[in-house]
């Protein structure tokens, strides 16, 4: 009798409320965790300054979006203070079939439409310590008006109604202590006891 | 609104088959997470050569033993090759209250008992990477008869038929390995969904 586990990937969705930090604690986990793989999101907001296409997102116009959903071609989509934002399936279903992991950075809202498809993925709620903690980062990124700040602040209020969908929640205080947990969720949930394999031999 | 962790301790059981290297990672791990605590077993079994009484087990007659039984002082016990094992119930829950992490180390009939009373409790099942290794490390133990030998081998081969009633399953090839491993999921099963709290203030 010999063990081992699965060899297919797992679908990591890193989702919360935006301002959260989603974006600096998926950058920082890239360099601590190299094997992951990042779905690029295909987006129609404008590009923000340093952003490339195909790197940091798919930029599209409105009509290339919905071509894709009709298409079929999202995994999720939604629309945000204006904006749509999507993740292309095929990318992320072929690395999990080569057996990396991939990490989906979304909003609360897509988070919700990945669990309907893949309900065995690993939710992940990212959350600010405090109400106002949040309100200073979005403040700080300094790219947002006074009504979206507002908008966002109460979009988030609403989204931590979802919590109890997802799997975790890691408190983000700190870049590098959120990157911790995430890892050690990641390494978790491969050892979950469905993942493991007995071979006779 | 602050979101922060429970407070409790988690009750986490490391279980598996005789053998196995239970005994050697608990040691291990004793060193990395010197915060977690360790429940001790009561036993009717002799002590090895080292081993003191109140430290490794709680030494025990069998009267001793049935009286802690009928009183209800066990969370679970087991008669395995012809000895007792048990785990005191009212040390473990002080503790996990008292908001520490409490680690049993028990055979897989100890532990199918304590999941009927602590369903919310964390198991983990360690395994040999093959049936081959496993009966190196028994053989290599150098305490037991060719007999018991067996008997453990063939109690090993049922125990893996119950790896569906645990929550994760951590392979034995290497101990640092098999302690990070713990580790993750230690930290892993604190941040699940159900442990935050949302804090109005």
């Amino acid at each position: 009798m010999k063990a081992q586990y699965q060899n297919s990937g797992l679908l990591i969705v890193i989702s919360g409320p935006s301002g959260v930090g989603k974006g600096t604690v998926c950058k920082h986990l890239r360099k601590k965790m190299p094997q992951l793989v990042y779905s690029v999101s295909v987006t129609t907001r404008a590009p923000r300054k340093g952003e490339k296409d195909r790197v940091n997102y798919f930029f599209k116009t409105v009509q290339e979006f919905k071509q894709m959903i009709r298409e079929g071609q999202l995994i999720e989509w939604a629309q945000y203070v204006g904006n749509y934002y999507g993740t292309p399936r095929e990318f992320v279903e072929r690395t999990l079939k080569d057996g990396h992991d991939v990490i989906l950075e979304i909003d609360v809202q897509g988070a919700l439409q990945v669990k309907k498809a893949y309900p065995n993925a690993v939710f992940i709620f990212l959350l600010p310590p405090t109400t106002d903690e949040l309100r200073k980062r979005i403040e700080h990124r300094g790219t947002e008006s006074q009504k979206v700040l507002n908008q966002r602040l109460q979009a988030a209020a609403k989204e931590y109604e979802f919590l109890d969908r997802y799997d975790y929640v890691v408190i983000n205080d700190e870049v590098e202590q959120a990157c911790e947990r995430i890892q050690s969720i990641i390494v978790a949930e491969h050892l979950r006891a469905d993942r493991i394999i007995l071979v006779n031999q």
